[in-house]
């Protein structure tokens, strides 16, 4: 008998070379290619190609793939009068489960019954994550229109994956340097090993569910406050701070207090997180292109950001990918409680990636337990209780 | 470093209190009571009860949980609207995951936020079981006449848990004959330890996201074939062989090729699976209430059971739960492409439960990975590539 260790930390999973993660050294690399370059170079297209695909993709492969996710952006009319009969006052999480989920009823069944190499190879397993990744960000800008009370913006086919997803947002064509950050953030949100949502995603994926269910279990396990939900819990946290003034004083109170402070430290990274590092240097130039003009809860967030790396970067702790994330996505003008669906809109394209992978080499998750219960007894009669 | 096992096959992933196998004995016991005493004596908000809470309830306790099951039958308008814009073709777990999650919008949020013993005895953790156990098979039902075209049937008050579910699929009051092999149907499949939809359940409760989006995840992990859909192909199994006639040559030629038999032996029982020999108790006495006046299907699978008892027996391999779910919903007219939902609506209770074991004690589900993939690699621009 294995030794029971909670939330199974440690134990291993899964095969995979996906991506990896050097805690120590601060290196996270999708299919050996550090985050980094990957920011640098590439864009959110080409790197979830890369991540469902092992390599990296020729010109002509990207472009075929670039005209998929373009092509696939139109969603039925149901999904919009399904939308319709959401109550606005739902999470745009459970939103996005509910939307993926019924999408999965207009592509029923799966066609990879074997949970072989031959079964991952499909043009069915392709073609079902183009159609998925091209509608996430597609649904998550439609419902902040319904939720409101305005019809959705229709997508174009003439912008880029990012491009367009602002567009949807706001109606207007983005500026370049907004295009870049979201862009990057996606990349950087794309993938993260065996987080729990991916997990989810094996769990689902390997019973040979539909990758619509599978994409709506791992949406559902992100939703959860211990997971993706930490980048709107910045925001709310900056919030109660209130003035850059007050951010050191309320951090030695909460640090005194041993309270958690949201948006620092990671359990992965004994340096800083390298997707942190990308993020704050885009911070930086933000507060640069708008020459100064920047929120007060910005102004608060670079307080406390200087702040934390004054107190607690000694200790290895410092802001991670929420934090920067969550002060980006404000300073954008998205709304908080759509963080975690921008979240889930780059991680799609790792689930999908794991859920082909799954496939490859299929096993049903199948763990035992420890049972500490009652030994056998027998029925007592209601009128004997 | 642990080592890997594919599946997890053996690896403890909980301590649980709520069921437990003998696979040497064939015995299935939810908190110490045996499947066939609870078959024997309960029903299935009973068992339901014994699941969430531990303990067999008194006459009280048991009274006032039926009463909320009962309140809490009718669903907001809405729900039917987001139905009617569903595709009728689509399958009716993909529905089943959707609504689940759209009813979670209703009831955004989690208040359980700690993890703890606290959390998990709020009211919010047994007012959502509830509400979600008394919505499964209303929807279920709903979604049967609206894919069909009809305005759904309104669920009674009146009746119990499965006298209504009958109700509201047919139209009429359902005889107590066939009242009773749902209701026992239900506490069969109401809980089976740690399967990959309750795991499902437990790494997306990890997260302490909202009872809905556990659910939720776990009907799309319970969809897949290899796992709850194995009744439906029971059915189909029996249509491929036709006649009783043909039922041992069939199976012959399929023991010969080696070929996969559906509803035959479980991984779990080195004897017979005991909620099989009850659901063969009832399916005999269906036959015997029919007066031997059943369809040709049935007698197709009383005819390849009895080439399975001869030719698999010896090997511990005997007919499963699958297998006599299977004909015995088919038998009650009940749609096929419905079966893995009437599991779904049992399953529930078991699922609840765990979720409520889970927050009890909670720690976020993050295992490792073997990493099998590239080591570090520069970037390559497009063009050389």
């Amino acid at each position: 008998m294995n030794e029971y260790v909670a939330g199974l930390e440690g134990i291993p999973a899964t095969q995979s070379n996906i991506s990896d993660i050097d805690g120590e050294r601060g290196i996270l690399a999708y299919r050996g290619y550090p985050i980094a370059e990957l920011a640098a170079h590439s864009n959110f297209e080409e790197t979830a190609l890369l991540l469902l695909d092992g390599r990296l993709p020729t010109a002509h492969a990207l472009q075929v793939f670039d005209e998929q996710l373009r092509k696939n952006r139109m969603v039925k009319y149901n999904i919009r009068e399904m939308m319709k009969s959401l109550p606005p006052t739902g999470h745009p999480m459970d939103m996005l489960q509910t939307a993926v989920a019924s999408l999965g009823m207009f592509y029923p069944g799966s066609e990879c019954l074997t949970g072989t190499q031959a079964c991952a190879e499909l043009d069915y397993v392709h073609n079902m994550s183009v159609k998925i990744i091209a509608r996430m960000p597609v649904i998550v800008t439609m419902w902040e229109h319904i939720r409101n009370g305005y019809d959705p913006i229709s997508p174009r086919t003439d912008l880029s994956f990012s491009e367009n997803f602002l567009y949807m947002l706001t109606g207007e064509e983005p500026e370049p340097f907004y295009v870049d950050i979201l862009d990057t953030s996606l990349i950087l949100h794309a993938e993260h090993t065996i987080n729990a949502s991916t997990f989810a995603a094996l769990v689902t994926g390997s019973t040979l569910a539909s990758p619509y269910q599978v994409v709506a279990a791992a949406i559902g396990t992100l939703s959860g406050p211990l997971h993706g939900g930490a980048n709107e819990r910045v925001v709310d946290m900056l919030h109660e701070i209130g003035t850059p003034a007050k951010a050191r004083a309320w951090l030695d109170k909460k640090l005194a207090d041993k309270a958690k402070i949201w948006g620092m430290g990671h359990r992965e990274y004994k340096v800083k997180d390298p997707r942190a590092t990308i993020l704050q240097t885009l911070m930086e130039k933000l507060v640069e292109y708008r020459g100064g003009r920047i929120s007060p809860l910005f102004e608060t967030a670079v307080a406390l950001e200087a702040a934390c790396n004054e107190r607690l970067a000694v200790k290895g702790v410092y802001p991670n990918v929420d934090y920067y994330s969550g002060i980006l996505y404000a300073e954008m003008g998205i709304p908080v409680d759509q963080f975690t669906s921008i979240f889930a809109v780059a991680r799609t394209a790792g689930w999908l990636a794991h859920w082909k992978e799954q496939l490859s080499d299929n096993r049903i998750f199948r763990p035992t337990q420890v049972y500490t219960g009652e030994g056998a007894r027998p029925y007592t009669p209601i009128a004997q209780r």
